[in-house]
């Protein structure tokens, strides 16, 4: 199983807290982290992962997979800017948001757009009438078990 | 001068209304329309679009030129699926929304991340503290104002 | 008909000369042309189809359509750097590789791959049991006349 | 260590017999293979890592990771075609060619131009004045340690 935990290369230590804790449960939950390999919530998300003895998969922008951040084990170098993020998500069987700005918020799209279920943290409130949106979670434990849930019956 | 129309490729009577008036008053104020090259929303704005004598680019999900709706005059064919999203917004010097889904939802992430202005009609409500998000407009002639006026100032 | 011209960002004189006269030939024949946006082979293919009165499509590795050269008529800003070589090819009936490096190999790869026929002028030498290659050209009329044939049977 | 195996989804019995060589002497090595996740030499690859206990990565061009073959371990779904193909060789310190069509041929010349080393086993010869194309090897064994030598030196 492999879970995304998508959100930005700058936030506040509270979501950095958040991500690192989604990060560690999901690597205790046996799942293979997925990200955008770099820092902020990726970073936070990949050392949770890492501290758990989880295994963590960097999707980067650029063509260096040295641009990693140092909890990635694989990195996957695009070159492919901003594109990369329709990979992150379409790899993943779910996506968890944690906070997040405008690259986020195009990942939550091309997850939905694909299907995939997306469980937020503090991230961004999306209304259109037709549409389901994502699911918020109020704790890193609930947006882990919600996006394990949801991977099991993809 | 490129604007960028977004939208989904199924929509309802109205918004097919709203965008085929914002392809023809773009059109008349001279700019080239770029759009995703398929139905709905990127149909009827280059339908607008032709019918006022304007320039339209289709930037497709697939390998297939001939898969651009017929008002399109120039195809470009990614065959890169839903990465093609990122093209139709990087091109533009301003996006403006009509209705949407899912995709329309990651070309506004994908737009503002670059730093691209988006006006909306009738499509996401967006909120997160700290972004602007978009800018709403009443009418296909406030929202092709508003674009052409963001565009020379970028 | 759209037609695209590959080649390197850095080139011979003599391969400039043997570029801009295919851009004019294609432009006189009522062709579009299609190219990388970028220098060298790229731009003197569109200042040939320009000083012809032709229609020039660029499509840049970056995410700045001002990066595109002078002669470029639309600028697609992809930002996915060397993943937009596919989308040159992807978009014409017929390619045209005027000298060219290993981005030229590349592009030459994706068009066959795709099935669309290359025309070469000075262009790599490719071999391998079964597979067809490319069609060498000893002119710059040679080398459009082939590819508008090719072109008009697809 | 990664290193990128690239060949043909369709191939000769002796092709697969190269592969699987080279996938099983690059998982001795400690090395993680990538490959574009498919049939033929990509499979033959992964099934000769995974039986030497190696760790495998597919990148593949659809959105399904499910399209992965059995032997991948981590399966990368892009949805982007054959742009997938830059993504493979960018991932990696160094290439293997074995066999190969014309997406082989893409992906060499996106290695080179990217200035990653290539080694050949029964692959394209390339010949253009001026370019060192890639390096022919005359056994897997030869292919696998001067893959490992190059990617030792970047």
């Amino acid at each position: 199983m492999i879970i995304a935990v998508i959100g930005a290369g700058e936030c506040t230590p509270e979501v950095v807290r958040l991500a690192e804790e989604v990060g560690r449960r999901l690597a205790e939950r046996g799942a293979i982290l997925i990200c955008g390999g770099l820092g902020g919530v990726m970073e936070a998300a990949c050392r949770g992962a890492k501290g758990a003895g989880g295994t963590t998969v960097g999707v980067l922008p650029g063509t260096n997979p040295g641009d990693a951040n140092p909890y990635v084990d694989i990195p996957i170098a695009t070159g492919m800017g901003q594109a990369r993020n329709v990979i992150v998500v379409a790899s993943a069987q779910a996506t968890i948001a944690v906070g997040g700005g405008y690259g986020t918020l195009s990942e939550i799209g091309h997850a939905r757009k694909l299907g995939i279920p997306v469980v937020g943290l503090e991230t961004w409130n999306l209304k259109k009438e037709g549409y389901t949106g994502i699911m918020e979670a109020q704790s890193p434990a609930e947006a882990v078990e919600r996006a394990i849930a949801w991977a099991r019956k993809r």
